[in-house]
C-alpha cells in the first residue's frame, strides 16, 4: 500500500489544503515523505455529516455484524503486513519487537470487543412487566436497553502509535457500542495512522456499512481538533495524551451548547510502595525489578511508576544501589518526538535542578540527539510535601524515590496524591497490616491497585481497569482498557407499552437474542 | 415530633446562624413557623468533614447492612405519622392524597434499593484468572469491582418533598451506592425536610452507622449550595430543578480543581406525537387523556406533557374541542410556592402575546393568588420552527399543540428538539410506518418513549429511566429513579495479584457473597 498523504473521509480519500504536516523520523530527527494535508473545518464538517447520517443505521445492525465488522478491521490491519510495522518504527523510533506486540494488543482488543458483543451484558437489558391489575394504579410494560450515544471523536496517542491510536481501544469500544468515529490522527504518525484508517476504511466496504462510520483527518489541533470537540453531532470524545491537551478539551465539551462526555487519559505518576518486610527480604531484587519497568519502552507509558516510597534506612539503600547498578546498563533510548524529548528533558532538569532533590542514578549516555537516558531521582517525604511540583509527571524513564519515617507518613503522602491510573504495593506477608491501612486510601485515588508487581503492562482483558479518578482521566467512571470500555459510550433507554412489532430486538418478547436480561430484577436467560 | 429549625450535622442539630428561611404556606401565602436558620460555610465544612470521615467505613459496610439501613430510614419516614403530610400539604399546597402516595413512592424507593443491595449485581465483578504459564508474557490475576465514588451532595427539588427531596431518590441511590450524603434542604419546604432529616438521621443512630453518613444543611444556594458542589471532599452532586440551577451547578463542578460528576434533572417538554390513524380513531378520548396528564398535580411534573404535535386538520380540531372542554371542568390549583407561579404566569403570559400562538382554552379561574390556572395553546409548524422560544418548559399545567401539514414536518420538527426525559406515542395499528419513522429520532433525543399513554407518573422499577440528552439532564448516560440509578455513585477499581487477605469479599475465591461474576468474561455464580 502507498502512503499518500490523504485524509479518509467515509468512502473517500482526500489532500487536506490546510498547513501540512510531516512526520519525522524519530531516531533521526529527519522529516519524512510524503506530506500529509492538514483538514479544515470543511474537512472536520464533512466527516461529523457522514458520522451522523451513519448513526441511525450502524447503531442498529445486530451486534453480530458489527462483531464482523471489527474483526475485519483486525484483519485489515493484519493484512497491512511489514509495511505498518517498518513506517510506526520510524515514525515512533519504538523497537520492531515492541511494535509487532502492540500490533497483536490492537487486533486482540478488536477481537475482544468482538466477542463483547456476541456477549450481549453490554446491552443491559431489563424488563418490568406490565401488572394491569396492580391497585392503586396498574404498572405499564416498561423495557430498558442501553443504546450508543452518537458519533464520537477520538484523538490518536504519540505512545502507543497502534493500540491507543487510529485503531485502537478507543475507536474499538466507540465501533463496537454502535457510535460511529471520526479519528484525529496524531500527528507524530500520519503514516501509520493511513495505513491503519485505510485498513478500517476497506473493511467498512467490505462490511457493507454506511460508509460515515469511520473518517479519519490530519490537521491542527486547533481546527481539527476542537473543531471536531464543538460539532453538535459530536456526542463523546476519547483521547489519551496530555493534562494539558485533556483540560482544553474538556473545557470545550463543557462549554458546548449541548455538553458532551469526555474520556481523557491524562497524566499520572503510578506510586509504588515499597514496605519494610519485602524490602527487608528482597529489597536488591526489587531495585531491578523496578528499573525494568522504569524503563520499558523509554519510560513512555501512561503506567510508568514515576514514584517510590519507603522507609528510610538501609534497605532502601540496598534498593538505590541495586537500581543504580541496574539502571547503569540500561541503554539511552529514542523517544517518540521532539517535543517530548524535550519535556522530557526539562522535567529531568527541574528535579536535578531542585536542590532538596538528589540525583541517585542514571542510565547510559545519549548517543545521538533523538535519545533520553533514564534518571533517577530521591527526596525526603517532608521536602516532597513541601513542594507540589515534585507530583508532576515527568513524561519519560526519570523516577522520583521518597525517603519516609514512617508507614504514616507514606499513608499521609498517598492521601495527599492526585487521581492516578495505579498504585503499586509491594509487600510480603508481614506487610499485611501496613497494606490494610494503606488500601482503601489507594482504592479512593487509583483505578487499578497491584500487589508485588509493577504498573507497566495493562492487561487488555474483561476486569481491567486503566481509568481513575481526576487528574489521571477526566472521568473516573470508566476504563478506557478491556471490555468494560464499551460502557463509556453507552446511554439507557426505556421504552413503555411499546408494542412488540416496534421493540428492538434485544428486548423482544421470547428473548430472541439469547440475552441475560433482568426480568422483574431477576437475572437469567428467559 | 416538634420541628426546631435546626440542621442536621451527624448526630447533632444545629441552628443556622445565617439568614434565616420561612416556610410559606402555599395555600395562603402566609409565613410559617418556625424560621430555620441559614448555614455558613464553616457548617458546609463541618458537614463535608463528617462525610469524608464516615465514607471508608460507610462504603465498605456489608450490603446488608446497608439494605437494612435504608428499610430503617423508610420505617422512620413512616414513622412520622400525619405529621409529616400535614406539613408537607401546608408547604407545598399538594393534596393529601398525593403526598400520601409520594410518602409510599418514597419508601417504596428506599426499599427498592435495599433490595438492589441485596442483589449485588451492582457489584459488577469481573476476575480474570491468573495465567501464569502464558506466552510470551504471563497473565496476572485481575479482579474489579465497582466501589462508591464519595460523598455526594444532593438538592431536594421543590415539586417532590418527599420522593425527590432529603429522602428522595438520589439520597436513597447514593447511601446504597455506599457514599455518604450531604443534603442542602430545598427552601420551599424546610419543615418537611426537618421531619424527614431526623428520621434518617435517627436510622444513622439506631444502625450504629458513623455519623457523617448523613448531613442536611439550610441556607442560601450561594454560600450551601455551591459551598458543597466547590468542596474538594464532595465526589458527586445530585439535583433535581431548573436549567438555570443545574447549569450553574455544572459549571462550578466542572471548574474545581478535581472536577465532579453532576446529575442534575433540569428542563423537559415532553413531547407529545399523535399519530394520525389514533386520531382518527379516538381523537376525543385523547383530548381528555392529555388534559388528565396536563393538569396533574397543577402541572407541576418534570414530564408534564408541555408540547403535542399532530396533523392539522378535523381530527385535530376533535382532540383540541375535547381538550377544551375537559379543561373547563379543571380547577385552578395552588401551586408550590409564589416563585414557580410566577414563572408559570410569566411563561403562559409570553404565548398569550405571542401573535402566532392562539389561546385554545382555559382551566377554571383561580380563586385565590396562590392558584394557577391551565392553559393550552396552538400553533403552526412553521412558526414553531421560526421561533426557539416556543420550545421553553413553561413548568405547569400549559401546553403547546402544533399543526403539521405532514408527518415528515412532525419528524423534522423532533429533530429540532433539544434532549428530553420523555416522548409518547399515540398510535393505532395503522401508525407502525410513522412511528418507525419517529422511534430512532426520539431514540437519540429521550430517555423514555410511551406507547398510548402519557408521561406523568414515573414507575419506580428497575427497566424505568428518568434522564435523557442535554438539557433534560446534565449527564444522558444516568437515570435518576429506579434501581439503575446506583449506578451514578459508582467506579471501577482494579486489583491485580492482591493476596486473598486484602481481597474485598465480593472478589474473593468461593464468591462468599454469592454474587454474579464475570469469570474471564463469562457470567456465572461460581
Amino acid at each position: 500500500m502507498t502512503i499518500t498523504g490523504e485524509m479518509l473521509l467515509g468512502a473517500t480519500a482526500l489532500r487536506g489544503t490546510d498547513k501540512p504536516i510531516r512526520a519525522v523520523e524519530a531516531a533521526t530527527g529527519e522529516p519524512m515523505e510524503p506530506a500529509f494535508g492538514g483538514g479544515t473545518a470543511a474537512d472536520v464538517e464533512r466527516a461529523c455529516a457522514l458520522a451522523w447520517a451513519a448513526f441511525d443505521t450502524y447503531r442498529e445492525t445486530a451486534p453480530e455484524a458489527r462483531a464482523a465488522f471489527l474483526e475485519a478491521c483486525a484483519q485489515a490491519i493484519l493484512d497491512t503486513g511489514d509495511e505498518l510495522i517498518t513506517r510506526a518504527m520510524a515514525e515512533s523510533g519504538l523497537p520492531r519487537g515492541r511494535l509487532e506486540g502492540e500490533r497483536g494488543r490492537t487486533v486482540g482488543q478488536l477481537r475482544l470487543f468482538a466477542s463483547e458483543l456476541r456477549d450481549g451484558g453490554w446491552t443491559g437489558a431489563r424488563i418490568d412487566p406490565a401488572l394491569p391489575d396492580r391497585k392503586p394504579l396498574p404498572r405499564p410494560d416498561l423495557r430498558l436497553r442501553q443504546i450508543a450515544l452518537g458519533p464520537v471523536a477520538v484523538f490518536g496517542a504519540s505512545n502507543f502509535p497502534l493500540a491507543f491510536s487510529v485503531g485502537g481501544g478507543d475507536t474499538a469500544s466507540a465501533l463496537a457500542a454502535g457510535c460511529p468515529v471520526v479519528v484525529k490522527a496524531h500527528s507524530a504518525h500520519p503514516g501509520t495512522s493511513e495505513l491503519v484508517g485505510r485498513a478500517i476504511q476497506s473493511a467498512v466496504r467490505s462490511c457493507g456499512l454506511p460508509e460515515g462510520v469511520f473518517s479519519m483527518l490530519f490537521g491542527s489541533g486547533q481546527v481539527v481538533g476542537q473543531g471536531l470537540v464543538a460539532d453538535p453531532r459530536i456526542k463523546a470524545v476519547g483521547f489519551t495524551g496530555s493534562r494539558a491537551g485533556g483540560t482544553a478539551l474538556m473545557k470545550t465539551a463543557a462549554g458546548r451548547p449541548e455538553p458532551i462526555p469526555v474520556y481523557a487519559e491524562m497524566s499520572s505518576i503510578n506510586p509504588v510502595f515499597l514496605l519494610p518486610k519485602a524490602m527487608a527480604s528482597r529489597a536488591a531484587a526489587m531495585g531491578r525489578g523496578f528499573v525494568g519497568s522504569l524503563t520499558l519502552g523509554a519510560g513512555q507509558f501512561c503506567t510508568n511508576p514515576g514514584l517510590v516510597m519507603a522507609l528510610d534506612g538501609p534497605d532502601l539503600d540496598n534498593f538505590l544501589a541495586s537500581a543504580t547498578e541496574a539502571l547503569g546498563g540500561a541503554p539511552a533510548q529514542t523517544m517518540l518526538t521532539p517535543g517530548i524529548l524535550k519535556a522530557y528533558q526539562t522535567g529531568v532538569a527541574h528535579l536535578a535542578g531542585n536542590n532538596r532533590v538528589r540525583k541517585v542514578a542514571s542510565g547510559q549516555l545519549a548517543t545521538a540527539g533523538t535519545q533520553g537516558e533514564a534518571a533517577l531521582f530521591e527526596t525526603t517525604a517532608a521536602h516532597f510535601m513541601e513542594d507540589p511540583a515534585l507530583a508532576e509527571e515527568v513524561f519519560g524513564a526519570a523516577s522520583l524515590v521518597i525517603r519516609c519515617p514512617d508507614v504514616e507518613t507514606m499513608l499521609r503522602l498517598a492521601e495527599g496524591l492526585e487521581g492516578q491510573l495505579t498504585a503499586t504495593i509491594q509487600m510480603d506477608e508481614g506487610d499485611l497490616e501496613a497494606a490494610r491501612l494503606l488500601l482503601p486510601v489507594l482504592e479512593r485515588r487509583v483505578g487499578r491497585i497491584l500487589v508485588n508487581g509493577y504498573p507497566t503492562g495493562v492487561e487488555v482483558s474483561h476486569a481491567m481497569v486503566h481509568g481513575g479518578p481526576y487528574p489521571s482521566t477526566s472521568d473516573g467512571r470508566s476504563t478506557s482498557v478491556g471490555s468494560l470500555a464499551i460502557a463509556r459510550f453507552l446511554r439507557p433507554v426505556c421504552y413503555q407499552d411499546m408494542p412488540e412489532a416496534l421493540l428492538p430486538a434485544a428486548l423482544r418478547d421470547g428473548n430472541p437474542m439469547g440475552l441475560w436480561r433482568r426480568i422483574d430484577g431477576v437475572l437469567g436467560k428467559d
